[in-house]
């Protein structure tokens, strides 16, 4: 079969080379019988760099971060439809985060399916519902158009992962054609109407509130929420956004708290609610006898767009329409004094605003620890934080890989639970592999801390010895820095503030992968 | 809201007391905020082992394992939408062994939903092509009658996974009630007339051959098959089950060839191909220029029945039918000879044959070392043998620890590739924290080794530098002692023949679990 290759185009060469035309240039891959030759297709695009993946869902995380990074769509290679599967939960996090990727699921043969084989699926059926876009290249002509149109969907209106099949046979058959390349749809401006609503609205409101996210939350959508923030709006963003530029010279929004009745009693008072590339805000889960929708009670408001609409040109028009010319002032560098004694998020927070350098790129899977490590490095040298935005916790040291492939020139920092970093602790192999410059920070506190303290908050009792064993990780303790060792990524283990200290310092001056074991509070 | 648990039942508490009512003893978990009340129910459950597994796919796996040895469904506990997603990979395995399984799945409350709060998924959507039965207990009132129904739905007519979703106000509120205890239903008998079909055609065939698969595999079934086998037809199971009794005095079948090519010459010249308990042999993957269905040309095929009827008593009728009286004589126990020298896969195999201790049960993921680990054990002490039958790779050590905790008295072997255990390794810290009395064979080759055969094999072509890294594990090789011992599992790593025999005798005489790394070829 061999000979066919160089005779004419395969549908895997005709799919990747659309993909590369394109522009894709990276595929987190894991690969199994029934993608074959687009391993051999891969081999021939030298636009396309391939990075292997243990696990199919440190492929799709990773995809997520090079595409927040970079702008542009990832491809991941998937083994059929248990391969989805494996990578599933961090693609219903892409698609919260409303990241283009490009899933390339392979299949089998489709005169093969009919025989209903081991591997056989219904992944159309298992992919549609965590999908903007789902489609099979069922013959090999169309290898190439579907692509285009993958890459295209992928874009929106919003944004989000979509999923192109492969039969084998359409991989291996001569008779690919490229498809054409195609300019991606760019994301929806709001309507005129919305906008002189909202200015009529604010006119009138005393304690006016805009919930931002999105393109909003770029350096270009903060200046134009520091116009109207200067012009009397309060600015506040979700709970969880895709990325955000911070630190120094950057205007800084409010943040919606995670807590419900936190973030009740923080919007108190509020008398419109406008929302940009975002829609109202929502507790995170049901809680007996707590409200679901977090609008104050007769708050009025008022949808200027959401994640399909580019929200950084609402922010912009808003603040033209109500002639605010002035700018909040953005933060100022300050950075804190090195912290002492017992090792705690706030610590580790520290110590990140003390030794980020510029430009550096921040994946939060900091779960229980994630908003004390979060706002000092308010006044930091300027980053991008990147958040879970789906809930499904395994996602941070997989987002961080894809930041580190697509801004080899950014540092990489990723903040991890110990209970999420172990969903997907494959990725410390492919950091390792690809000299990924990432500092992973495992929040090491034996136990998911954030379930132990939902088990009081949803009221389910007081918990006895088989409620306390499946919350805790500890019986035995995970020694976090042999895990690391064993797949390549050098770690340390500190306990006190002063030795984190030293640890990021020195670990953000090394380039490469280095893990640190933060034992905090359990 | 505490109080309520002392006032009635809680639905969780309905849901879970239904479940211990049907004999349902473990639990395989891992919960998220939506499942807190399921927590605390289990807390009052004597009659539940809740088993924590630090990624959803162990769960999964570990209750195939457990149901494969006890013969009565595990019950799993899943975060919503996401942890399903990663259960799925194992659960499609367990749909393919025809596991019973009844995985509850928390969801947000009923009227939390509409607000598409992060977290949210078409739960239904995303499980109903990879389970038997899915339904949504979406009242508190059936949280205990769905239970039962659930129960009953994972014995099939065709056994398999099931899912019942329960909303957290269902499993919160109080007024549950607990469902029937049910008998389940048994699987179907085929029908006498395919009885009297085969006889006939068993009769006029020159080289008949049954296929087998399901019950038949038993000690029951395999003696209702020597009778067959005596009465001049050949044996043969399918490639992969979900158990069978091997070793001393129990008669061996043949098995299907793995590889395409070599089950079609193996079958050549066969003229009736009768199926019991499976159906027609299909190749697991699709090659250029090969068939899928591995029946040979003017082969007549007769169906004694699939996988949802009784196939231990369709031999056994059979049998009866065609008034055969003697038995094909049983394996003679003979152990190897210590193996020397380089390590491979047949010296494993053989230090398994001389070391297994009787009623020994084997979990096998080996992928591309499975065969030659198996082939020497036919003749060692009687022992139950589980595949992988359903080919997404990570299943091994999952169903392992399940197995253990079905069966703490008898020793289970766990057989994984090195690219399938990096998959779920996350078991093997349950496996400490239960002390389960499980020996774990990693196969370190340091690559997808069965993927360089298969690219060949595919007509992919030759591989340049990006496939071989895709099949490649190296680059860092993984450290497998390293990795073991950092989740609590004592390791040792070996390289000759004479090292592993050692080190096999050594994990066997040790109750608890241990992992072997054994470096065997690439």
């Amino acid at each position: 079969m061999s000979d066919l290759d160089t005779v004419a185009m395969t549908g895997a060469e005709a799919l990747v080379a659309t993909l590369a035309d394109n522009g894709v240039t990276a595929c987190f891959a894991n690969p199994g019988t029934s993608e074959m030759h687009l391993l051999t297709a891969l081999d021939k695009e030298p636009r396309i760099r391939s990075i292997l993946c243990l696990f199919e869902g440190v492929a799709t995380g990773a995809a997520d971060g090079y595409a927040r990074v970079s702008g542009v769509p990832a491809m991941t290679l998937l083994h059929l439809g248990a391969g989805y599967l494996n990578g599933g939960a961090n693609l219903h996090n892409a698609g919260r985060a409303n990241t283009p990727m490009i899933n390339v699921i392979g299949d089998h043969a489709v005169p093969h399916l009919k025989y209903d084989a081991p591997l056989t699926s219904d992944i159309i059926g298992l992919t549609t519902p965590n999908m903007r876009w789902v489609k099979s290249a069922e013959s090999v002509d169309v290898t190439g158009t579907l692509a285009t149109e993958a890459f295209v969907a992928s874009y929106g209106p919003r944004p989000g992962p979509v999923s192109l099949l492969l039969p084998a046979d359409s991989a291996w058959s001569p008779g690919g054609r490229p498809g054409a390349v195609a300019s991606p749809p760019a994301l929806r401006t709001s309507g005129d109407t919305a906008i002189a609503k909202a200015v009529s609205a604010i006119g009138t409101a005393e304690t006016p509130l805009i919930l931002i996210n999105g393109t909003a939350l770029t350096e270009q959508g903060l200046e134009q929420a520091a116009r109207l923030k200067a012009g009397g709006l309060r600015i506040m963003t979700d709970t969880f956004y895709a990325k955000m530029r911070r630190g120094a010279g950057v205007f800084t929004p409010d943040r919606m708290q995670y807590f419900a009745e936190m973030a009740m009693a923080d919007l108190e008072g509020t008398d419109l609610l406008l929302t940009a590339g975002t829609g109202l805000p929502v507790a995170f889960f049901a809680y007996p006898g707590k409200p679901s929708l977090l609008v104050p009670e007769g708050c009025e408001t008022l949808d200027l767009g959401g994640a399909d609409t580019d929200s950084a040109d609402t922010l912009r028009r808003l603040a033209d329409a109500l002639g605010y010319q002035d700018r909040a002032a953005p933060a100022v560098l300050s950075l804190p004094e090195a912290p002492s004694g017992a090792l705690d998020a706030a610590a580790v927070g520290a110590s990140l605003a003390r030794h980020m350098p510029e430009g550096a790129l921040v994946s939060d899977d900091g779960v229980s620890n994630g908003l004390l490590s979060y706002l000092p490095t308010q006044t930091a040298r300027p980053h991008d934080w990147m958040m879970l935005t789906g809930g499904a916790i395994g996602q941070g040291m997989p987002l961080a890989l894809g930041a580190a492939i697509a801004a080899p020139e950014r540092k990489v920092i990723c903040l991890s639970g110990d209970g999420a970093g172990m969903y997907t602790n494959q990725a410390l192999w492919s950091l390792a592999r690809e000299n990924a410059d990432v500092t992973t920070i495992v929040f090491v506190n034996h136990s998911y801390r954030i379930l132990n303290i939902e088990l009081h908050r949803t009221g389910a009792g007081n918990p006895g010895p088989t409620a306390r064993d499946l919350l805790s990780l500890g019986g035995p303790n995970i020694d976090w820095v042999g895990l690391s060792t064993s797949l390549g990524v050098p770690a340390v283990e500190v306990t006190t503030a002063e030795a984190f200290d030293a640890a990021l310092a020195e670990a953000i001056a090394a380039p490469g992968p280095r893990l640190i074991a933060a034992v905090v509070p359990g």
